[in-house]
């Protein structure tokens, strides 16, 4: 499937152009983010927590405690809303009402399911490493049998899914173009500096590749 | 009330070292950002959906089309968690187990309502604008009636309200200290590049000192 079909939760009731349901856009935005934000429903009322996450094939991971109040909800299968929000630009129009913000959102929703398998579990947790910091996995000593247990990796498969896209200059009223006021966009970006050692750190032990590497780079674009 | 009165949501079940609930800690944070994520509950399902946001005093205001489903669905009083998360720093411990982020996070629950009063509609405008851009209100065309009446404004009272927080290097078994695997962390910021102007500004118009500033400055710091 190409194109995820909206439904009507993905469709949008306004600024339908914002749209995005091209799988393969979708999931550049996805791919350019490593932070989302969860949502579920616990005693009727909702709750909204930020999270690392990986992206594999047409699965979302997220991992965690096997302790926490989030992992063990989500993992009795009840319904989530889980929103990645990428914030590219200030867009700046003449008047106060056009002013705008350029970004690049998706939201995901379905039920979150408990992975068992050994093997998905390891591939979701490298899947999530890459995504946060690309090849800091193979610099590490990696999880043993009794990390792994402490820790649950939950699948979100990429189903009903859709992204909401901002691009480009302020859009105006016609009569204020005629107006002395600057108009434009301010980008933003994610941008990593260059990184701390831990004080108990020796001397001798150079920056690692990932770490030296994701200094230099904007994190977004590393990914791109 | 210097301290928010942590409640069955607020009361950090794991980590309870990570939580803040001093009030001007606490705004802070809120201060520092001007985009959150708004969870809400339609026909019993999650919504997660990213917006900007104002805070002045102890409300936190947000705004936008009054024809948007959001808008509609939380003027009706319902349940919402706003969540606000700075991503600091990506923190390489020499496990991968111990890999975590440096963050600072509010989470907000309550129900917000429909702004009606006129003085408060246009404060709480103006507060959204200084805390995206400051200084940008001063120099644009300010709400017609018109766009006034299309814009609505939803208070919602900061009162069950708490913030999460990791700072600081990693925190590795005491017997990974003896690897030799750098550790330390990856400093993330928000950064503002240089301004682009609308293709159809006159040249003669000098970027604005609210754009030129911003470029200029850390998104972040700006606010601190």
């Amino acid at each position: 499937m190409e194109r995820f079909e909206p439904t009507e939760r993905t469709t949008l009731k306004r600024l339908p152009n914002r749209g995005v349901f091209d799988r393969e856009a979708v999931y550049r935005i996805l791919d350019e983010s490593f932070i989302c934000h969860v949502g579920f429903i616990v005693d009727g009322r909702p709750f909204v927590v930020p999270t690392g996450y990986g992206r594999k094939g047409d699965n979302l991971y997220i991992h965690g405690s096997a302790a926490s109040r989030m992992l063990r909800s989500l993992a009795r299968g009840i319904e989530v809303c889980v929103t990645v929000t990428l914030l590219d630009g200030l867009v700046l129009a003449r008047s106060a009402f056009h002013h705008s913000m350029n970004y690049r959102s998706v939201m995901i929703f379905g039920a979150a399911s408990l992975v068992e398998d050994e093997e998905e579990r390891l591939e979701a947790l490298l899947a999530i490493s890459e995504q946060v910091i690309p090849g800091r996995w193979d610099e590490v000593r990696l999880p043993n049998p009794s990390e792994l247990k402490q820790t649950s990796v939950l699948r979100l498969p990429l189903e009903e899914v859709s992204a909401k896209v901002r691009t480009g200059p302020p859009l105006d009223d016609e009569e204020d173009y005629a107006l002395a006021v600057w108009a434009g966009e301010v980008p933003l970006r994610l941008t990593a500096c260059e990184p701390v050692a831990d004080p108990r750190l020796p001397a001798d032990i150079p920056v690692s590749h990932s770490a030296s590497h994701y200094s230099k780079t904007n994190g977004r674009s590393l990914r791109e």
